[in-house]
C-alpha cells in the first residue's frame, strides 16, 4: 500500500488533484514505477515512500505547492540530482511527504558579462552551467565527481565543496544571492548579484547549507572567474604532511594564491588504485610517504609565455620552488604533467580512488576537517588507533582545506562485520573534538550524521538552530528530521 | 535625571552592584562624565542616556551580564570603537539600556602560521591587528578610514567593507568563525578556524552584519594573506564608467584577480579636493570624465623582478594593458606612481574626499551599490534628477564592487534647507530598486536607515528577519530598535 493509499483516499485524491492543477498533470507522479527514481538515494542506503513526486516549473508554482502542503499537513522533501551522500534528499519512513523535484527548473536566466555573474535555476546540472560559462570565455569553478548529475540547487542546499575549494571556496563563496520559497510560501527574491549589500540578516547564507529544512532554493546568482590560460599539474612525493603544508603556503605566496587543487594521496591509496586499475601507474619513484596532487592555474598572459628553454613562466616559477623544496628535503620526488594527456592521467588516479577503495574491501568513510596545523597529529593518532582496533586505513583529502576523506577499511569483507566500527568512530570523533576538527566537512548531515550532530554539536549552536528552524518553519514541514536533531 | 535615576533607585543600585561584581567596579561607569564618550555616536547625530557602561574582560563575563540584564529587563547595546555611521552603537532614547563596551577585550589570542589564521578579541583595534600580522610577514587586508579607532567586533557586527573588498571581500569573507554570547547567555564557541565545516546552519554569517541584535561577538578567527611584494598604483582618466568596468575586467583577467582597489573619483570630486587642499593637485591632463584610482598588488617574486628597462614585470604588464586601452580609447590619460611618496599622494586625494565634500558645502551621502552593468545608468539618471531638483553631486565609490558613495551637495549652505532632499532620496531609492541596487552597501542600517529598510526591503525578507530576531531574542533585549524595523 502506497503512502497515498494510507492517507484517507478522498483526501489524497484531492491533494494530488490540487498538485496537478498547480504543476500540470504530466509533472505529478504517484505510480510507484514513476516515483522509484526519486525515493531511493544514490547510495541505496535510504529509501521511503511518498504521497507524490511533483516537478514545478517555477518559483510561483513552488510557492503554491508549499502553501498547499501546509494546509494539507504534508511534508516537503526538496530534491536536486539525488546525489547526496548523507540521505538528505529522499523522504523519511512514516512521514507523509511529497518529493519536490527541481529538475524542471533548468533555465540559465541571465549572463552578466560586466559583472561576471550568471543567474541559473536550481535544476541546472552543474556540468551544464560549467559548459555554458566556458563557451562564454569564463569559468564556474565548482567541480567534483557528481558534476554530471548533481544540480545547483542541491549544491547550494548542501554547500557542496570539491577539489577547487582551496582557490574558489565552497558553493557558499561562489553564490551572490538566491531566489527561494520560504516555508510560509513567500518568495525571497535575492538575485540582484550585488557584491555588497548590508541590509539585514544574511538570509542567503542561512539558506545555503540548510539542506532544504528552511526553504526551497529555486535559483541563484553565481560569481564567475577568468579561465586559466595555463596550468601546472604535479604529483609530488613529500617528506611528511607538515612538509606538504609548508609547500602549500610557499606556493600560495609565490604564485599569488593560484593553487587550484592540493589533494592528499598517500602510498596505500596509490597502491589501491594501481591494484584496482592495473593500467594506471604512479609515476613517482619509490614508496610515497605523503603524495600530493597539486594544480596551479593562471589567467595571466605572462605566465603562459614560453621562455628560451621551452617552459612557460608558470612552469619555470614552480620548477624553481620545487628545486628549493627538494634541497630542503620537503619534496622527495616530483612529476609534472607535460601534456593534457599526462594531466588527465594524474587526475584519473585521484578520481578513481573511491572506486579503488570499494574494490579493495569493506570501508567506512569519514568526511572530516581539521586546522592545517593539526592534520598530521590526527593522522598519526588515528592510524595508530585504527591499527590497534584491526582496521587498515586509506585516506585521501582536499589537504589545502584541511578536509580528509579518511577511510577505515578491511580487505577481508567477512572480517569487517566483526571489527569494532562503533568504537573506532567514537575515538575518531573524540580526537577531532580535541583537535578543533569537524565531523562533517563537505557532505553535510542529512540523515546519516544526525546522531553525531546530536552528540557533538555544541548545545548553544543546536539550540540556536532549533530556534531558527521553529521560527521559519513552525510546522516542521520542510525536510523534517534532517540536519537538525530533535531535542531530547 | 539619569536613566539609572529614573529606575526605582534600589533596583538600579542592585543592578549596578551586580554589574560591578561581574566586571569589577573599575569597569562599570554610571557617572555622566565617565559615560559621555559611550553615549554619543561619532557623527554626533545620535545620543541617549544609559543605566551604565560596562567593560567586561571576557566572554564569560559577557554571558553573566547578558543573563543579569535578561532578569532585570535591561537592554544591551554592544559597542566597539563607536565609529558607526548609522547610529547603531549608542543607546536609544527612552529605553533602559546598558552600553556593553568590548574595549577591554584586546587580546590577540593565537597566530596560526600553517593555517594562515589569527584569533583576536572583539575589542582589538583594526590597525593593531594589521600591524601584528604585518610583523609576522602576512597581511590582514581589511582597511578603511576608521582603522585607527574601529574595532574588530564592530567590523564584524556591521560587516564592514572598505577599499580592498574588490580583492579580499568584506569582513564576512575574511572571518572563518566567531566566539559570541547569544541572547540566552550561552556562549557559542566557533573559533576552530576550519575552512570547511558543513554541520548545520551558518550561525557565523547570521551574526556577522546583525549589528548586535542577535548576540555579542567577543572574538573571531580571521583569514590572513601574503603581503604584496610589489604594487602598481595608477590614476586613470577613463572615457566612461563603462570603459572603466571593461578595464576592471581586463586587468582582473590579465593579472589573475590582483586588483586591490578600484576607486571611482570623477572630475568634480578631484576639483573639490584641489579646492579644499590646494597643496594637492590631480596629475591628470585636462578634465577627467571618469577618474579611477587603481591599485594592483602581487606577492609573486616574478612580478617584483626588474627588467632591462627598469620596470618590474607587474608594471610592464600593466603598461601594456594600459597601452591597449589607450588605443581602444577607453583610457585617455594615466599616471602611475613612481615611488611610495607618489603612491601616498594619490591615495591622499582619495582619503581626503569626505573632508573636501564637507568643506565644499552641505551634503547628504548615499551608501549604495549596483550591479556593475547598471552603475552608469544610475549615475546618468540620478545626476539629471539631482540637477532638476537643484542639487550638485559629488560621487565617489568603490567601483570594483559597484559601491557608490553618492552625495547630493550644495555649495550654498543656506539654500540647502530649501532643497527637496526627501524627494531626491525617494527618487534615488526608486531608481535603485529598478536597477537591482541596494540602499545600504557597507555602512549598515543602525538607526539611520530604519525607515528605508521598512519601505524597501522585501516583505518576505523582513518577515524572516523578524522571525529570527524573535526566535533568538524573544525579549528584544539585544540592541533593540536597530536594523530590524518593528512590524507596523
Amino acid at each position: 500500500v502506497s503512502q497515498a493509499g494510507r492517507l484517507a483516499e478522498s483526501f489524497a485524491a484531492d491533494f494530488v488533484d490540487a498538485l496537478r492543477r498547480i504543476a500540470g498533470a504530466r509533472h505529478v507522479f504517484t505510480e510507484p514505477a514513476d516515483m522509484a527514481g526519486y525515493l531511493t538515494d544514490w547510495t541505496s542506503q535510504y529509501s521511503a515512500d511518498a504521497v507524490a513526486v511533483v516537478r514545478p516549473a517555477d518559483a510561483e508554482q513552488v510557492s503554491q505547492i508549499v502553501k498547499l502542503c501546509a494546509s494539507a499537513g504534508i511534508s516537503i522533501v526538496p530534491q536536486g540530482g539525488n546525489t547526496s551522500l548523507a540521505g538528505g534528499g529522499v523522504p523519511s519512513k512514516g512521514v507523509a511527504s511529497i518529493v519536490l523535484s527541481l529538475s524542471r527548473m533548468q533555465a540559465i536566466r541571465h549572463f552578466d558579462e560586466a559583472g561576471r555573474t550568471v543567474v541559473a535555476e536550481a535544476g541546472v546540472v552543474l556540468e551544464t552551467l560549467q559548459s555554458y560559462v566556458d563557451e562564454r570565455g569564463l569559468q564556474f569553478p565548482l567541480t567534483f565527481g557528481a558534476k554530471g548529475s548533481c544540480t545547483l540547487g542541491g549544491n547550494l542546499a548542501t554547500n557542496a565543496g570539491g577539489s577547487n575549494v582551496v582557490r574558489y571556496g565552497n558553493t557558499r563563496e561562489l553564490c551572490l544571492g538566491l531566489e527561494a520559497v520560504l516555508p510560509d510560501g513567500s518568495i525571497f527574491n535575492g538575485l540582484t548579484g550585488l557584491r555588497k549589500d548590508n541590509t539585514g540578516y544574511d538570509l542567503k547564507d542561512l539558506l545555503i547549507g540548510s539542506e532544504g529544512t528552511l526553504g526551497i532554493i529555486t535559483a541563484a546568482v553565481f560569481k564567475l572567474y577568468p579561465k586559466p590560460l595555463t596550468r601546472v599539474t604535479a604529483l609530488l612525493s613529500m617528506a611528511s604532511v607538515d612538509a606538504a603544508i609548508r609547500a602549500l603556503n610557499l606556493v600560495q605566496d609565490r604564485t599569488g594564491h593560484s593553487i587550484e587543487a592540493f589533494e592528499y594521496i598517500p602510498q596505500p591509496v596509490l597502491s589501491a588504485v594501481e591494484k584496482a586499475f592495473p593500467v594506471l601507474k604512479s609515476p613517482l619513484q619509490g614508496p610515497v610517504e605523503t603524495g600530493v596532487l597539486m594544480e596551479v592555474g593562471s589567467s595571466r598572459l605572462s605566465d603562459a609565455k614560453t621562455d628560451d628553454d621551452g617552459f612557460n613562466q608558470l612552469v619555470a616559477e614552480l620548477l624553481s620552488i620545487f628545486e628549493e623544496l627538494m634541497e630542503s628535503g620537503d619534496i622527495r620526488d616530483a612529476v609534472i604533467a607535460q601534456s593534457e594527456q599526462q594531466r588527465a592521467d594524474l587526475w584519473r588516479m585521484r578520481e578513481l580512488v573511491l572506486e579503488s577503495i570499494m574494490a579493495y574491501g569493506a570501508a567506512y568513510h569519514f568526511d572530516i576537517s581539521l586546522p592545517l596545523a593539526n592534520v598530521s597529529w590526527f593522522l598519526r593518532e588515528m592510524d595508530l588507533t585504527a591499527a590497534e582496533l584491526g582496521f587498515e586505513t586509506l585516506t585521501i583529502g582536499h589537504l589545502g582545506d584541511g578536509n580528509l576523506h579518511y577511510a577505515l577499511v578491511s580487505a577481508d569483507r567477512e572480517a569487517w562485520h566483526g571489527l569494532p566500527l562503533g568504537e573506532a568512530k567514537a575515538r575518531a570523533f573524540e580526537l577531532l573534538k580535541q583537535l578543533n576538527g569537524s565531523f562533517s566537512a563537505e557532505h553535510g548531515i542529512g540523515q546519516s550524521k544526525l546522531d553525531v550532530m546530536r552528540a557533538l554539536k555544541q548545545p548553544a549552536q543546536l539550540n540556536a538552530m532549533r530556534a531558527i528552524k521553529r521560527a521559519l518553519d513552525p510546522d516542521d514541514m520542510m525536510n523534517p528530521g534532517r540536519l537538525v536533531p530533535a531535542a531530547e
